[in-house]
């Protein structure tokens, strides 16, 4: 695991260097702060992009989908994979065209992933992802079948190495234009969540599961 | 452009068919309705995915950012892209672990760059990008500099293929299990802005430009 300050030439951040970070511990709390990825990967020299939901094991990241997927079949090859965790965090206006930017938490992922294969490890890796989406919800729910476990693919993919970055706060001008009388500043951007909708179908009498509650762990803030 | 009904080997969605489209208006819509793309790349075997921000122009796909971007220094040798916009809408809760899904858009397009070199097209494409994310707010910035064109690159990407895939509505769970008392539903989620965050610099009595108040075209919400 190459996140400690050194970075290693793949996972070395190129453009704005001040923004990069390499130890574990940022990378680790942008991974915890969502749980939408982007994978990329390469099929015949054409690259792909394919979102995917994800979560984090100790210092793997695991995607799960159906049986049938290309992109897990794929990964599950062993081959080079790229996966990109990114968090808008705000607009940030300048004086300037030029200094616009976006505040945002990002990291890039290298590694290669395998697949889980013994049924156990397979519902302990379902388990573990619906636990890290809606804690104690996995026990409520219509137990895992057999079929299901074949039907589904989990990848582990083994974080080899990874880079952070991030921008935080005001635009950076330049020192003349600062006087200049141009708003700046940055308009703070929320993933939040809305009412619930209920299913139609929903059986009589249920109500909604207290693991709705706060999703913050997921990047989520409440109304 | 093959993003009629009939797509093309690379862009065909293989998972899920049925939450496939590769109509433009589709996939326009959905690039109207984001501001922040995954770009894909290769170089020497090794996939890249780097998030970045983008604009539409008419069916191009145009990227900005540094001269010494490594990225863009990568693309404008005119080597094969995957550019992906998602937005997620909701989680989804079912009855079973199996069936919990995702509603969301998201748009896979695939091409190669070019970089607009000419600095009347570059100026251009910068006004553009500041009057996509911010109506009416380059004519209020300090002009742009011709050294700040010369050290801005700015690519075209054309849109050769191009996929869909969307996700609305309810899970769907097994006929047996909708009489569960399990709750079921979708909590829906939405990006938006939160209270400006005045520049500490800002020069004295400037308010706010009213091109702050409604970002919904970036697909961010107002409180």
């Amino acid at each position: 695991m190459s996140t400690a300050a050194k970075p290693t030439q793949r996972a070395r951040v190129r453009r704005l260097p001040k923004r990069a970070r390499y130890d574990w511990d940022s990378i680790r709390a942008i991974l915890d702060a969502a749980f939408l990825c982007h994978v990329g990967y390469v099929i015949d020299g054409q690259p792909f992009v394919t979102p995917t939901c994800y979560w984090r094991y100790d210092k793997q990241v695991l995607l799960h989908g159906s049986f049938a997927s290309r992109m897990l079949k794929t990964l599950a090859e062993g081959i080079d994979v790229c996966v990109t965790v990114s968090i808008v965090d705000g607009l940030v206006l300048a004086r300037s065209g030029f200094h616009h930017s976006i505040n945002y938490r990002s990291a890039m992922l290298f590694g290669r992933a395998r697949s889980l294969d013994a049924e156990q490890e397979q519902r302990e890796a379902m388990e573990a992802c619906v636990e890290r989406f809606y804690p104690g919800r996995w026990q409520t729910l219509r137990p895992v079948t057999r079929k299901e476990l074949k039907a589904t693919t989990v990848l582990a993919l083994d974080i080899d190495e990874a880079s952070a970055k991030v921008r935080t706060g005001p635009p950076i001008d330049d020192e003349a234009d600062y006087a200049l009388p141009i708003w700046a500043g940055v308009v703070p951007i929320e993933s939040v969540q809305r009412e619930l909708e209920r299913d139609p179908r929903l059986a009589a009498g249920v109500k909604a599961p207290e693991h709705l509650r706060d999703l913050s762990h997921l990047g989520v803030s409440a109304r």
